[in-house]
């Protein structure tokens, strides 16, 4: 047994050896165990249901199950499905192998990441925005990140997020004990500031009437709207935390999907770095979703009410709670910064936003209406009326085809899909003739319906 | 410039020209901006100094500023320095490489991690241990997974922790709002039950005079004393937990040095399952140090005061503050439980304990003082009636070699130095030299000064 093999043999086995048999095994493990004295985190019974995605994962697998012959096509998780540019793969495939050489073993890096990437982020997504490397924050991504900045903040703070916005937000802050109950009514959580975006504001909220929170998280371009914030809409936010004192926490992790010039940094408003942190990721931008690497922002200007810089606590907190993304991770990382690595993600991004192109031609054909899907790689479609996990599960049923229910991403996401652009060509394609044919016998189900009714 | 090239003429120019030279931009960086009105986290003030290891990587900075033309020797952090097996970097360079296929490449991975990652790492560590691979959680290493631990616990829990141990632990308890100020008097935080090891114990707490507390952590092999628990100790550190109603939080990173058959894992002690998570990691196993892996497990049986399995909260919070860790890194992973991989990773643990022979052998010829150094990488030098940091800054400006001072892991550490034996073996051997030049001129030293008192 490999165990024996490396261990020796006696460090693995159970203590008395009549306990050592799988029946009596299987009896220690299935028997109801008494309970420690410790007292469950009232935060996490707050929350409700799984997380999203998993959620997601799991009806996926159960649907496979039910129908294994089938092809499921996912537009659900927003997971990228293009390879990584050989360009980027060759520079981690050497720096792994080399890390079994004596000049090329590397121990641990610096917490906060390796300086020459920290300095080709800020100098490739920030330029002309004054961001310096020492304000830059390495990490394994987006939402690690969120988690390690809700450990900086604490508690004691409020939140508003758009509603709906990306589950990770409201999460996260849930666990941190900033939230109150959920309260089932109005499946909202107490103590957050929902801000509504929809079709009524053009998806940006009317600040006027948000109350004051100490922080508000925005991502732009939206997920799951796919909304981007206008360079106008941006300096209101700007001014809005000003004059509240808040602070913006900025989720740019799709901003190379922008077409029409909209900011892709917060930086890019004058003022956001006094108010504003900024967290993004190389997971849709470079395919890293599995890899794993994403970076923070904290400017130097960014201080406490006591004129304490916010930057040096998430410097401790990240010294204290992380050890660093993988260095073979932030050597993949460089490698999309440089001049040839960034033409080749480029062309990957064009694929994806072909592919979201495919569908949104696909879903307005069919009349159906769809928010988004321009600066975004998410089409936002709205089923009037409906609620979306019905819808869901509606799609699912009859095209065999993953979405991501609307109300997972708030109460104000109750009437939508979000479908993503994410995927390989040849399911686009499938997936957009089975979505026709789906809708299409729909509407000719509802219009049969209707007139049926009108006949009697 | 790069980023116009990615992006686009003007997505990174600031708002307005005038405000673009450098030397307005500099003006505007270096005010003191106005700050906002976030309350800094009263957890982070009540934080006492900087994390550990980044405070030794500053002295070392400053030190290699000082005397630029010194070999400056590290037996300090406890990085490891030998390069991984080509076994184990050829199978992660192989899987970087297919991330640049069609067939080879991975978006998301399950945030719980590989699952033949996992049934590995239950076969390997735990074979004989009925621990099931569904209670496996990959990570990024232990340092990332006592944050997610502490998540999980919340605010309302008291913990102990052996003194001197591994800071993460305290410092994580702080950030997370468990414990009161830090005692100046005392070194010692309000509210944490700090359990002595020394000499006078054996390096085993007392438990009869220990209080009871929500959580134990407990390091066996200890860093930074290198002494390990045996059998007896942890069967009565389990009874202890179990009595109390307390879960143990039990990190075996280390567990690869025992040499004299002490338990490798919590749950060789019958009844563990019901008390303890274990967590361990890839990092002084397999020199994963840079490459980031680790792993948590939680036993099916270990429930809440309300009976809710600790498991599922676990599951919920690494699916939504983590996205799993790198599948690089996982790939290498599951290369080092290979039968092979485990053969070459034997040999690297083997070097350093050849290393940690030498050392042994160095300082107790000299006369010291000597805990430890068996069962761990480290050496546990105690200085009776010294100061850590001053001892550490000696040896550190008479030597050039880097070491830790004790009191950094806990008041008890306060007349100790933790001498790692990580490292080169040339690197080692030179400093044995040093450490044998300015220990012998230090003891004569003293004997003159004696001298020099006896005649007057």
């Amino acid at each position: 047994m490999v165990s024996l093999m490396f261990f020796g043999s006696s460090s693995y086995l159970c203590s008395s050896p009549s306990k050592n048999t799988k029946a009596s095994l299987d009896f220690e493990r299935k028997k109801v165990g008494p309970c420690t004295k410790l007292v469950r985190n009232v935060n996490l019974e707050k929350l409700k249901n799984n997380y999203l995605f998993p959620e997601i994962t799991r009806r996926e697998l159960e649907h496979v199950e039910k129908h294994p012959n089938v092809r499921l096509i996912s537009l659900g998780t927003g997971d990228t499905t293009e390879p990584i540019p050989e360009q980027i793969t060759s520079q981690m495939s050497n720096f792994a192998h080399a890390l079994s050489t004596v000049e090329g073993y590397r121990g641990y890096g610096l917490e906060q990441g390796d300086k020459t990437l920290r300095q080709a982020i800020a100098n490739t997504f920030y330029g002309n925005l004054c961001v310096k490397s020492s304000e830059v924050f390495v990490s394994d991504g987006a939402q690690s990140d969120i988690s390690r900045l809700q450990l900086l903040l604490g508690s004691g703070v409020t939140i508003a997020v758009q509603d709906p916005t990306f589950p990770a937000y409201v999460d996260s802050s849930v666990i941190m004990g900033q939230t109150g109950r959920f309260h089932e009514a109005t499946k909202t959580y107490q103590n957050v500031v929902y801000m509504p975006c929809g079709p009524q504001n053009s998806f940006f909220p009317d600040l006027a009437m948000t109350p004051r929170t100490d922080v508000i998280f925005f991502c732009s371009p939206n997920n799951p709207t796919g909304y981007v914030a206008s360079r106008k809409q941006l300096h209101q936010l700007v001014e809005f935390a000003k004059t509240n004192g808040s602070i913006i926490i900025f989720d740019s992790a799709y901003a190379a999907f922008i077409e029409d010039g909209s900011p892709r940094s917060i930086y890019e408003i004058p003022g956001a770095r006094e108010v504003a942190i900024e967290v993004s990721s190389f997971s849709k931008f470079a395919g890293f979703t599995g890899v794993r690497l994403g970076w923070t922002i904290i400017p130097d200007e960014l201080l406490y009410s006591n004129g304490f810089p916010i930057l040096n606590d998430f410097h401790r907190i990240v010294t204290t709670s992380f050890n660093g993304a993988s260095n073979i991770a932030q050597a993949g990382g460089l490698a999309c910064l440089s001049s040839a690595g960034l033409k080749e993600i480029r062309s990957v991004i064009n694929y994806y936003k072909e592919n979201r192109k495919i569908l949104m031609e696909t879903l307005v054909s069919l009349g159906l209406t769809v928010y988004g899907g321009v600066n975004a790689p998410y089409l936002w479609v709205h089923f009037r009326g409906s609620k979306s996990w019905d819808v869901f599960a509606e799609v699912l049923e009859n095209t065999h085809i993953i979405t991501v229910p609307g109300s997972g991403f708030g109460p104000g996401g109750e009437e939508y899909l979000r479908i993503s652009g994410f995927g390989r060509r040849d399911d686009i394609i499938e997936a957009s003739k089975r979505l026709q044919r789906f809708f299409n016998k729909r509407t000719k189900h509802f219009i049969f319906l209707s007139s049926a009714s009108n006949n009697n």
